[in-house]
Formats: C-alpha cells, sequence, structure tokens
C-alpha cells in the first residue's frame, strides 16, 4: 500500500460523506482510485498465482494435493495479513482417473489424445474395441433407435463456438454430462465426445460427467479436437471406423473424501458480522496446474482482502475472502458453505466470485433489491471509464461457486470478463501459468478490490 | 486443369517466344497465372495432405507406418499422372523411442510433460533421480567445470526467439543436439533442456541429439515450455530441486532399418535427361500427424507436379518430385539420392525444396551460375506482384534434403515463407492437419508450381 497518510485522510473524509448519499462520492472515488493505482503497481495476484501453481499445482478435489492448497491457503491468507483464517471440512464422492491409452484401431491406425470424462467408469483396465457411429449433437443421438447402437461406441462430434461471454460452453456441455447414460440407453458400449473446448491444441478437456439411474455404466471420454478431426475424416470415407479404450477410471468409488473450504476475514470496524464475500474455487483439476482455473481467482480474490486489510481504517462491514473446495466435480465446496452458514446467510450482504480467466471485464450485472439499483449504478458508473458497462438486467444469482449462495438468498454482482480465449485451456493440461496475463491480472484486480471495498463500506441493504 | 484450349494455344506461342529471351514473356505469364489460378481454385495439395495425415498419419523413418506411408506416396503419385514413379532404397540406424514419465520429484512433486531426443538412450526403464543444476545456454553449459555436474541432471533453459526466417531455431538447437556429452563429460548423469520450439503449449519438443565418441551416453529429454517455465521457478527458490525420469527409449541399437525415397517423374517433352527437381520429405516425428512438417511440402510438390503433368504438352525438361526419406534423422534419404544419382547429378538443372510451413513466400534466393541470375530476375519480377522478392545473395544450395543435392553441385532456389509460427508446432504432438491453412497452401501451391514450370521450360542453364 502506497500513500498511506493521505490515504487515511481521504477515509476518514469519505466516511463522513458516504452515509451522507447512495452515490459513490467524489472521496470514495479517490480511494477506489487508489486502490486500484495499488493493484497496478503490484504484482501480488500474480505472485499468488505462481506459488499456487509452483508449489502445490493440481489439487483435484479429495487428494493429498488439494489437502496440500488447503494448507498452503491458510498460511497465505495469514502471511497477508487477514483477521481470521478458517477451514470449513465436508466429504465428497471419491474418483480416480487411472490410465488411459485410446487409439483408432481400423481402418487406419492412430493414437488419439483422449482423457477420462470426471465420473467415468474405466474398462477394468481391458482393451475395450468397438465399432464408431457418429452422431453431429446430443440431439441426434438421443433421436437414435434403442438398440441401434448394440455393441458400438457412439460418437458426438459438436463443436463448441468461441462467445466473448462463453455461452457456448452452455450449448456443448450437455452432451458432455448427460452423453453416455443416452448412448447407454441405445445400447452403446462406450461414449466418446469431441472436446468441450475452442482450441485446436492436442488437449482433451476433462470435466464432470454423470450417470443415469438404473441405466448401465459405460466408460465416458473426451478426445482433443484435433484428434476429432482425424476420426470425422476417417468416417468420412464410410468405412468401419474402430476403436480402442483401455482406462482404469474408477467410477464412483462409494466412498468418500474429505475436502475444505479455507476461509479469510478482513473484520469489519462497524458492522463485523454484516459479511462482504469474494470467491474463488481452490480446486483445480488434475490434468493441469489450474492457474487460468481458478488459480486467477484464487490470487485476485487473496490480493484483493490483502489491499483492504491493509488500509489504515477498516470498512465498515467485513470482507470474506472464500476458497471453495470441490467447485470441478459440482460445487460441492459451496454447498457445504451454504449448509455450514444457514444460521448467518441473512447477514451476507453481497458476494462475487471470479471463475472465468482474465479477460477485459466488461459488463457487471447486480441481483440486489430494487432500492439498492441506484447505488450498484452509481458503483457501475464509478467502473465505466474502466470499460465496464452495468446490464440492464437485475438478476445475477452470482457465478460459478457463488450461485449456491445466491440460491440461499446472497444479492450478487456477476463481473463478466471478455472470455473468448477461457474454453482454450479449460480443463486441459495446457492450464498452465504462462497463460496468465500479468498486466491484465492487475487491472481485473484492482477492479475486483474496488468492488469489495465498496461493497464493505456502503450502508445499503442489497437483500431484495 | 481449366481452359484446356486456350492453354495449349498460348503454350504454343510461348514455346516459340521463350527460345528468343531469358525474360519471362508476357505469353509465358499468361501461363504461369493459369497455373497459379487454377492451384488457387483447387484443394488438391490439401487433399493430399489430408490423405497422408488420415490414412498414414506417423511415419518415422524405419518404422511400419514409414513403409506404409512410400506405399502411399507411390499410389497417390501414380493417381496424380506422374509418368514414372520408383523408389529407391537405403538403411538407416534403428532407434525407438519407448515410454517415458517424468516428474518434479522435490520440493514440489508435478508431472512433467517430455519427450526424449531422437536417438536418445534411456534409464533401462529403471527410474533415475538426481538434482538438477541450471543453465542459461550451452555456452553457460560448456564453461561448467569437468566434474561439477556429477551424479547430477544438466538442465539448459535456453529460448528459442521468433523470427520470420526462423533463424532462432539455429540459435536454439545446438544445445539439443550436442548437450547430452557436454553435459555428461561434466559427470551429469541425464540431460534437460528446454524444448526448442516458439510455443507456450505443453508439448515437448522433440529431434535429433548425438552422443559424442567417447563420451558416455546419457538420457537426452526435452520438456514442455510451460514446464521449463515451472521447473525455473522453483529453482529460483533456491532450494535442490530433484528430477525423476523413466525411459526406455533405445539409443542407437546398432541395427539398421530400410528407408525408401519415392520419386516420380513428369517427363520432359524434348529434354527429359534435364531433370527440374522438387522436393519434401516423407517422413515425419512419430508424435503429431506430419501436417505440417512435412506434409505440406509433400502435397504442394505432388500438386505442382500433378498440374504440369495435366498440360496438353509438357515442359521440354523434366520436372521430378522427390518425397525423401529420413529427413528428420539426418537427411539419410536425401545423402542416398546424390549416391544414387552420382552418375545423372550433372543432369540436374535446378531444384527447391518445400519443407517450412505454408506462411506466404516474401523472398526468393538463388544458387546459380552469374550468366543465369538475369533469368531468375525476370522469375522474380514476374513473381513480385505477389509479394515475393528476391535476395541479393546468390548462395543458395538448397533447403532440407535439397541443401545434399546442392553440396553435389545442383543449382538451387530457396523460397523463404513466413516461418513466424513455424516453430510452434514443429516435431510435436500438435503437428497435425487443422494447423494448415488452406487458403495459404494454395497460394503456395501456385508459387511453387509456376517455378516447376518455368524451371522446365527455360532453356538456361543455371550451374555456377
Amino acid at each position: 500500500m502506497k500513500n498511506k497518510t493521505l490515504l487515511s485522510l481521504l477515509i476518514g473524509a469519505s466516511a463522513m460523506l458516504s452515509s451522507q448519499s447512495q452515490a459513490v462520492t467524489d472521496d470514495q472515488k479517490v480511494i477506489l482510485d487508489l486502490l486500484q493505482s495499488n493493484a497496478k503497481q503490484d504484482s501480488l495476484s500474480y505472485d499468488v498465482i505462481e506459488s499456487l501453481t509452483t508449489e502445490v499445482g493440481a489439487r483435484y478435489a479429495g487428494t493429498p494435493a488439494a489437502d496440500k492448497s488447503v494448507q498452503w491457503a491458510q498460511d497465505k491468507m495469514k502471511a497477508l495479513g487477514f483477521d481470521k483464517v478458517w477451514v470449513e471440512e465436508s466429504k465428497v464422492p471419491q474418483w480416480t482417473r487411472g490410465d488411459l491409452t485410446a487409439a483408432i484401431s481400423g481402418p487406419y491406425p492412430h493414437k488419439v489424445v483422449a482423457l477420462a470424462l470426471g465420473g467415468s467408469v474405466g474398462t477394468n483396465g481391458k482393451e475395450l474395441k468397438a465399432e464408431v457411429v457418429e452422431f453431429a449433437s446430443l440431439e441426434a443421438l438421443q433421436a437414435a433407435k434403442s438398440g441401434s447402437l448394440d455393441g458400438k461406441i457412439a460418437y458426438v462430434g459438436y463443436r463448441m463456438e468461441r462467445h466473448k461471454d462463453g455461452h457456448g460452453y452452455g450449448d456443448a456441455v450437455g452432451a458432455r454430462v448427460a452423453g453416455a447414460s443416452i448412448a447407454a440407453e441405445k445400447g452403446a458400449v462406450a461414449f466418446l465426445l469431441r472436446s468441450v473446448g475452442t482450441d485446436t491444441n492436442r488437449f482433451a478437456h476433462t470435466g464432470m460427467m454423470r450417470y443415469s439411474d438404473g441405466i448401465k455404466k459405460i466408460p465416458a471420454v473426451a478426445i482433443s479436437n484435433p484428434d476429432a478431426d482425424l476420426l470425422e475424416n476417417m468416417l468420412k470415407r464410410e468405412q468401419p471406423v474402430t476403436f480402442s479404450l483401455t482406462t482404469s477410471a474408477s467410477g464412483p468409488t462409494g466412498k468418500t473424501a474429505t475436502i475444505a473450504n479455507v476461509i479469510g476475514d478482513v473484520t469489519g470496524s462497524e458492522k463485523p458480522n454484516e459479511v462482504v464475500t469474494i470467491g474463488a474455487h481452490l480446486d483445480s483439476w488434475d490434468v493441469g496446474t489450474g492457474a487460468i482455473d481458478d488459480g486467477i481467482g484464487v490470487g485476485i480474490t487473496l490480493a484483493a482482502g490483502h489491499y483492504i486489510a491493509e488500509l489504515p481504517q477498516r470498512p465498515a462491514r467485513t470482507v470474506r475472502v472464500i476458497l471453495f473446495a470441490a467447485e470441478e466435480i459440482g460445487l460441492w465446496g459451496a454447498k457445504d458453505y451454504v449448509e455450514q452458514h444457514k444460521g448467518d446467510m441473512d447477514q451476507h450482504v453481497i458476494g462475487a466470485e471470479w471463475d472465468f480467466g482474465n479477460g477485459a471485464i466488461y459488463e457487471l450485472t447486480p441481483g440486489v433489491g430494487a432500492e439498492a439499483l441506484s447505488e450498484v449504478r452509481s458503483f457501475a458508473e464509478y467502473l465505466a471509464p474502466f470499460g465496464v458497462g452495468m446490464s440492464d438486467k437485475n438478476d445475477a444469482k452470482g457465478q460459478s461457486d457463488m450461485s449456491a449462495l445466491g440460491e440461499a438468498g446472497q444479492p450478487a454482482i456477476n463481473f463478466s470478463p471478455d472470455g473468448s480465449d477461457y474454453f482454450d485451456y479449460h480443463h486441459t493440461e495446457n492450464d498452465t501459468l504462462d497463460k496468465v496475463d500479468a498486466d491484465a491480472l492487475k487491472i481485473n484486480t484492482g477492479i475486483f478490490t474496488a468492488f469489495a471495498y465498496w461493497a464493505a463500506t456502503s450502508e445499503t441493504n442489497f437483500r431484495k
């Protein structure tokens, strides 16, 4: 923190003013600007990501590496000046990836780059070999006749589209989640998917799948997009294409593993029980080092908490950083947080998550009571010179983990960074530190810090 | 081929004119333009690459897949109307990659994406674990004291620079080729290298290395650039970093394998013994499908031969497409071609290779007799509107395989495509069909076809 004396004076001035108006005052702006300026002159959020990805790396929920990340996060929060740091533990179903080899076995043999989808059963380590039947989409697979895939491998080749707001993911992910059981219903012995990703690199994109009750569990595997192209080019030749798959993925084992949310408070000076939450998820997939997903969120939220903790005067409300556990496998940590905080959820005044990469923020969307909209608008106007617009909608429930808190009544601001390239790296081996643009990160850290400070100094009740 | 009648008339007219002048005549220009126009309206070169990468795929010298590519190439040449198609066999030393696992084992364990360098010995399938010592460059490694690396793993972290002409490769590749023996001289038990590549994807770049005589052979392994970053970040923490390596790479086995150049002639109408050569290499590394390296060259040269074969009248000289074997492991096929063609090398009037990706050609460099320069200049002037300049130098010996023919006296034209992104994919798993820009390929095919036609209709002696 720079200019502590000046800042101290300004905070005093703004504290007087802020209670008189819902608008962001000129004095508040100066403090918000200073917080942003500090973030822009500092590499803290990047250093946090570097530390997490280097000293922990991949940290799949329920593994020893995830346990290590929980210790890492507590140590980091303490070092960064959080007042109170603790963990809240719960349990998740256990799954293990095991090994996998995949190949087109005929008519033209090729090795295939593939990853089991999260939750998938394996082949018990035995080779499964069958003819591939191609479908353009989940809908096309659904339309196949029962029994028409007996003994075959179903392949869905839907191509995810690249969009700024990432909505191509929603269009594509249904096949990843539900495809295996739909294929099994038609008689298929395995399910292959063109990766849900926008890149053309030879990485498969993993991610969760789920089995429907009462349907035979068959292996579910994503293949890299270049391998999907190859498979489709081969299928165009109108000869039977056979595929070979060997995987020791465990499927649901029935066992559970311990997970832990790591929580750090920068305690409010006047209303410590009123909590502004900023969140990210600490867990990652097991294949990259989770720099983008969600090391960036960890870096931004920890830095935001630190910058506010360093202020000579705490905001009135508490700023709480929640590093959620087991987001990737189904928001387990977030749901557990809601369960454990039933009694004080009404004290959660507003929350925001950072879990969508590092693009420039172009919009914020509130999910607040009608009376609070004018204050949000005032904050959005303050952010306008930084390229952030305000959505006409007021339906935000919180992104990713925060959606669970939103469902439980916590008001939310959704920040929308440009996610055009987010799904180039998402859930791949290629999610590594070099993908984090240090300059863009400083700007995003500054804006997110400003949000937390603004909400924690606000007098407004954001509830609907 | 379109407009056959018109073309036939024009060829008649130009044949009369071309013997009267060293300059590219207006009539020749019309034919050259038509050949280029046909290439631009056609997808032949792309289709050839698609066929090679789909029906054969990776084709490392001396493997069954390489044998398959030899059959594929003969079939393709015959189907494309070459008059004479044959193979010339020879032998290469055998090497097998085997399996590899690599990891940073301490202080913070991480899996590492790595590939054995071509020719490397393995660890006999046993784990080799040792402390890593970092060097910024080959020169820094060379400066290390004898014995200073006893029992250690040497790591060279030199970062290849991105340049249009690819000269960053020359600056970086020395460490790949010679690093292991230099490290072994100082006592190292293994050699690690930051990948010789310009990308930041999590792929290791393989490529040949060589052992010096009388020095202990130690395993030589390239790690992906993101993994190199991670290793360096860990080394910055000033704690000992240990690395674990298990590989069953064979090293030089002493056995040999058969390779074959595949050669196709479009026989000249007047001087069939005078041969214009256009070349590419048929072999690839074993990790991608060799679309860029050198499927593009295979596609362009076969298409060029086909377009010229389809003309109603053959050029005076023979156009010969040579698909060289075993380029990747040391120009073995090219050297064998020179050996087998000692008797008629003086009939090789000029040659050009395509083996540097698919960028826009910005320059040609001749390597011809002084008297022939004016005709080359005239051809370069014809190409100027397509963005191709002519180098002031006259020292080209031929690129890649063609350099062996150049050393044996064959005049050459070197075409320089923009290679800025070539080393993003070079020698990786990620060298796949999707990286081939179909539109850029049409333009390059047109220009290369024009070269072959121009040289084969020329009356000039290009020899020095």
